[in-house]
């Protein structure tokens, strides 16, 4: 049974992007739609390909999962459901980010629906990394990068943020003020938490694009 | 006093942006520190310049209001609340979308700080645009492209969305499952309500890269 999951969604995947999910053989690997062709091209041959295939081809494999086009869920949620099936812990979705603005919003989302199902979610693209939290701590080390907290699932109580430029020490951070953009790391780690609430933790790099 | 602000922001802003925006004589235009920059290069010259100025040319003129680098308001939120001052209930940002995923939230987030003050906000970019209601309908015209609506601040009650193809009818939508992802249009008219809570409504072009 795989710990952790790599998903490949249908939006631009780099080497840098993978190299940053850094696959090792135990991994869960599933091509999401489109992002099956994207997987191959990389070289990461998936276990698991589904999605509806209304605008991908079809690969010809016999063990494809194919979904209805006409459904609730989105192709990413449909990853999300088999890899925690799988008993995956940490799911980390490339091509999720940088595309469509509606879908990048929806994966963040996502990132949520696999909290509260006792998963660690993460999305990763052009050097950016998101997850979400809550009721909890995270601890990040430092990279060359701003990170940014924003509250995901209405007012955050408890905010405390440490090792970073703009601390914070329980205060509370609601979604119509981002008062949690673009801090920097002052130590070599930072620890971010939310005693009552969801955040959104995001790390980008100082020369993104 | 102008009725509708036209922010442009520091990140990429085109000619199609701007047209979407349609500037009027009216319109208090204005630049937030190196969307200035951008405005000009558009031929728009805008009334209020402000920001930081930390990484952008200062311009050459002398009413130019300068804030500290250190500060908890993003450049645009200093240029929303300008916007509001003078009474402004209607405000567009342009240059807030595409860049780096972080301004990109903060910059939704900003979508309800405007309206938890009694204006509309649109960040328009790229053929998107987005605005967020809270306890209240919105009707928007047709067009070729996908509406979504997704759980702005905590859980919403009471989401009706009428002319599209997916319909709810007073349903509760949360910030952690995706379900209003990619709608599409079947009247001419769409009308999205939230009887509580706060939603982002977002339209996205079919042809989007």
């Amino acid at each position: 049974m795989a710990e952790r999951a790599i998903i490949v969604c249908a939006g631009e995947v780099t080497r840098e992007d993978l190299a940053a999910a850094a696959p090792g053989s135990g991994d869960l690997v599933i091509g999401a739609d489109r992002g099956y062709q994207r997987a191959m091209e990389l070289g990461l041959v998936p276990q698991i390909i589904l999605g509806d295939f209304d605008s991908a081809a079809r690969p010809d494999r016999e063990d494809i999962e194919v979904y209805p086009a006409i459904k609730d869920d989105t192709d990413s949620v449909l990853a999300v459901n088999r890899a925690l099936e799988e008993g995956c812990r940490e799911i980390v979705l490339l091509g999720a980010l940088g595309g469509r603005l509606d879908h990048t919003v929806a994966n963040l989302q996502t990132l949520l629906y696999i909290r509260d199902r006792g998963a660690r979610g993460w999305l990763l693209g052009g050097g950016t990394a998101v997850t979400a939290i809550r009721n909890e701590s995270l601890e990040l080390p430092r990279m060359e990068g701003y990170l940014s907290v924003f509250a995901a699932d209405g007012p955050c109580r408890g905010v405390t943020l440490e090792g970073l430029f703009y601390p914070l020490r329980e205060a509370e951070l609601t979604s119509s003020y981002p008062l949690g953009v673009s801090n920097q790391f002052t130590a070599p780690t930072a620890r971010v938490t939310v005693a009552q609430g969801a955040l959104y933790v995001m790390t980008v790099p100082f020369d993104h694009q």
